[in-house]
């Protein structure tokens, strides 16, 4: 095992725009060594999200950029290939921030054991991971939807988009979905089992909105921003919430769009409206793990969850799987397949 | 009694961008009589707020606007001339919605009396009245800071400001107002105050109010959009509370101001920082009013609580009220004698 190689994906130059195949390098380095108390994980899936775009500019946030030379942040599943702290074992399953590479090394308390008998090893990347507790969190925390209320989902084939409606569903919410193209929009309303799903690519989509929300909107999940927003803005009732989880429409832009400046257009109808609208980043909410993974488990396991998954295959192909979340090519939750298991 | 003429003045012609003199029409009418179960009321002072700018538009917005050839809206503390329902009787003082007349008839049931032994009967109209209770419920419904917060108020030296800004402080937060002008800045602090207060006209206005809020800014409240909300954005601490109950910089605009569009600059703050925006309109927020009421009264009688106020001689000065009160030109709460006592 010491003349493993290790192989991992650092950030080559920061995007103007949207981020291109030549921003990336892909390295082969040294096997890392754990230190004490250290773990050395070879990785299985890598978790391909959103929230990468941002971490690729040095445009503050709310956590520090990927630095040139190092490689992409983002979650991953593996085995323990070697451990130094007694609360894992060579074999065990984990999951933890182990970054675009196919072996990582990171403290124990970073880790997470994952439960292959539980949920296949993928999930706990998704519907079971960091955007599943996402849309549970936006929901319990932020969104609070109450029986027959109307719901809007942009995109709604993803993994946050997917779990908050259909967990909206389940209160029995009305649940309309947003999503890029006929066969995604089918998928939303057959499978996730959505009351109606758009083409957020229809040009009059603020008026196909209304007909498929005809008592308004009391709650709209911001995943997307851009043309989605200013739909959605119109049709939305007195008290309307709206937890602010994205952007991804504007994730791409290489400066701020045109004007006209619409700001008080939205801040009007905050105030006429009185929305709440609420910022919020997943850890925020850890206080909601464990009843997060019972609950939306034991709906796994009754079937009454589903989701939908797009894989792309060795972690070469991680920055074109980014690339196409980006520009909403992918259909399901990203992930990329590392290693086989 | 009955040759008595009353006065009264009527929208003419909804402006486009700032309202001029001529919109408004000065007419003289027959005094009203009340029927069953109503009053009349002769008007000592009006209310000249913000709010009045919407009303004579006719945008869609939480409730319907002032008719071509109707009396403005406001709210107005009188005297009963004649009451036909038993709940009150002639020379009782009240408050109610009689709109920018000399004279006005309502049903009992939308009048309240007001006391005047209790406080100055403009008061009622001002840091006992609406206002008042939309500083107030901004503050204990939305706000919610807590003692040693940094809290923001632009229009610091207005009805509103000026109390949500001296509320805050008597809760231990470390207040910083924003207002047009030096003289309304000495106001501010010297008179009311506030920890420091910056001109609105200051062309480095962020980098100031950096130096004056050096822990972050903890609680916005939103009154006047524009550049000073550019200003405040970018020092929101972590889960900073904006209530968002006027946008003063941008009613008399006649359309959306010119580009780049920043709407994704102010929905990118409130995710990374995780903001809490949320609209208000003082009506919802009824259930505190008696709380309200017996609070800031006695702060009032103790001196703890000071406001100023800005009076307009005679009802045909009212449209120039509310002209100077869009423009800032104004100095405290904004009031109209339209007679005596």
């Amino acid at each position: 095992m010491s003349a493993e190689r290790a192989r991992r994906i650092v950030l080559g130059r920061r995007p103007e725009g949207a981020p291109a195949a030549a921003d990336f390098v892909l390295e082969e380095v040294r096997l890392p060594r754990p230190g004490p108390g250290e773990v050395l994980v070879r990785t299985i899936w890598l978790s391909i999200d959103p929230y990468m775009r941002g971490r690729m500019s040095d445009a503050p946030s709310y956590t520090a950029p990927v630095g040139i030379g190092e490689p992409m942040h983002g979650e991953c599943v593996g085995v323990v290939l070697e451990s130094r702290d007694r609360a894992f074992s060579r074999g065990d399953h984990v999951i933890g921030m182990g970054g675009w590479q196919s072996h990582f090394v990171l403290p124990a308390d970073r880790l997470r054991k994952c439960d292959p008998g539980a949920a296949p090893l993928s999930a706990w990347l998704g519907v079971l991971g960091m955007p599943g507790l996402t849309a549970y969190a936006a929901l319990h925390d932020i969104a609070r939807p109450e029986a027959g209320e109307t719901v809007v989902v942009p995109a709604a084939a993803g993994a946050v988009g997917a779990l908050a409606g259909q967990l909206a569903g389940l209160r029995g919410c009305r649940v309309v979905g947003i999503a890029g193209g006929a066969e995604k929009c089918r998928f939303v309303t057959e499978e996730l089992g959505f009351a109606a799903c758009l083409d957020r690519r229809t040009p009059d989509l603020e008026e196909r909105l209304k007909e498929v929300c005809p008592e308004g909107v009391d709650v709209y999940f911001e995943l997307v921003g851009g043309a989605v927003l200013w739909a959605v803005l119109p049709l939305l009732n007195l008290h309307a919430r709206i937890p602010v989880i994205g952007g991804i429409a504007w994730y791409n832009l290489p400066g701020l769009p045109e004007g006209p400046d619409r700001t008080p257009l939205l801040m009007r109808q905050i105030l006429v409206r009185r929305l709440r609208l609420q910022g919020m980043i997943v850890w925020d909410h850890a206080h909601l793990e464990e009843r997060f993974r019972t609950e939306v488990g034991g709906l796994l396991r009754e079937g009454k969850i589903r989701f939908r998954e797009h894989v792309y295959e060795g972690l070469e192909n991680a920055p074109q799987a980014l690339i196409d979340l980006l520009e909403g090519r992918s259909f399901g939750k990203v992930l990329v397949r590392v290693a086989p298991d």
